[in-house]
């Protein structure tokens, strides 16, 4: 499948979280082609899927909306995902890193020749939760008027997309985009599964521990915790050094 | 009425010549309050207006739904631009000057500060007739995916409201910017009604004066004469020189 000059494996992915409107995704799907994305994941849309309310408003982007792939978990979705940022309207309270879209264009066109990127949207009315930006590595808003900065979510996909995509264009317009990347395979960024498998270790650990004096907090706090270490893009090697550190702290616990 | 930071008669008017459906109509103004925008024009909807259709897709935009203002031609649309972009997703086979969205953001913001400015998009499925395109200062086309180039009407929109405002909000950020223009106020671009004015006299006296040939070039002839003079982006003071020059050959010419 051709995709104008751009690499297929170097385009990002785009996710929706819990879509609502079957419209929205068959528009996003038409944004996506205009700007050169072909692959559409689905977490568990509203109203089902397939559904045929989409192929009208998909336009030329039919190709995406019948290849759209569909996952009960954004975990799921994000299996194969090292780099994701998180479109938010809102600022949140957590220490998530944040940026705004000409950044993240540029950003997304560095991380995607080491491992696949993605673009990550949340549902019409409430937007992303924070259980789910946390599993990215960074929030990105637009500087949009602050009487109205709702974007419909399909317009929100053709904005960041377009960033992308200028990034990208540009990219491939530099002279020394055949140079090997300045880092070695071995500093490769963790995926986020890597990444989420450690974490949901480190939460277990915790909870046994009886970390957590107030369950309440305990969500919260979880959330801030990946958002650090997150925002940090630990490598490879360095979760694996984290899981070092778990195992040998539990098995301590253990022998007393 | 508040528009952030941007000072409202600096914002580009936004006109939709012969649009078809009232949904995207809506979609266009939602867009517009996204980033700030709230004058609305719209000639000749296909479907009449006010229509009710705009109003669900319009969102928080429904206020530019109520103030947007209906023409019967471009020309009454545009009676007080002084500088306009077309948005057009092909190539014409015109000699107009034609540009991109990142660089047309930076241009409506150094044009509004001498006089109104305005992005115009043309109808869903055809896109803009040669005619309308000339009007135009500038046709911009952004870089899209080759295979399918053809954005949402409101996705068009919005693109390139995007890319005025990230430069209009870099442009507050300057500090110079309360300095005066460099050009004198007798420097003034001339507004498009003038220019059309003018080139109606011309041609005009085209027709009188046996200019043409062929009947069928004559459309795409006048075409070009028209682009090429917009392409000089002409003074108001310039505009006036050529009425002279048309009034002293055609007298000439009378009196022979």
């Amino acid at each position: 499948m051709m995709n104008d000059l751009i690499p297929m494996d170097e385009c990002p992915v785009v996710i929706l979280a819990r879509p609502q409107m079957a419209e929205n995704i068959g528009a996003t799907a038409r944004a996506m082609m205009n700007c050169g994305l072909r692959d559409l994941r689905i977490v568990k849309p509203r109203d089902g899927w397939p559904n045929p309310v989409a192929l009208p408003m998909a336009a030329g982007g039919k190709s995406i909306i019948e290849t759209a792939q569909v996952f009960d978990t954004l975990a799921d979705a994000t299996h194969d995902i090292c780099f994701m940022a998180a479109a938010t309207a809102r600022q949140r309270d957590m220490p998530i890193r944040a940026s705004e879209p000409r950044a993240i264009g540029s950003e997304l066109v560095q991380k995607a020749k080491k491992g696949r990127v993605a673009l990550l949207f949340g549902p019409e009315a409430s937007g992303l939760d924070n259980n789910e930006v946390v599993l990215a590595d960074v929030a990105v808003s637009a500087a949009l008027n602050p009487a109205y900065p709702s974007l419909n979510l399909a317009q929100a996909v053709l904005l960041l997309a377009w960033e992308w995509r200028v990034a990208a264009l540009s990219d491939i317009g530099d002279d020394d985009r055949s140079e090997p990347s300045d880092d070695s395979a071995d500093d490769d960024d963790a995926p986020i599964k890597e990444r989420d498998y450690f974490f949901q270790r480190l939460e277990n650990a915790l909870d046994d521990s009886g970390f957590f004096s107030s369950t309440e907090m305990a969500p919260a706090v979880k959330r801030n915790i990946r958002a650090l270490i997150n925002r940090a893009t630990p490598s490879r090697q360095e979760i694996g050094t984290l899981h070092g550190i778990i195992q040998a702290l539990t098995s301590k616990r253990r022998d007393r």
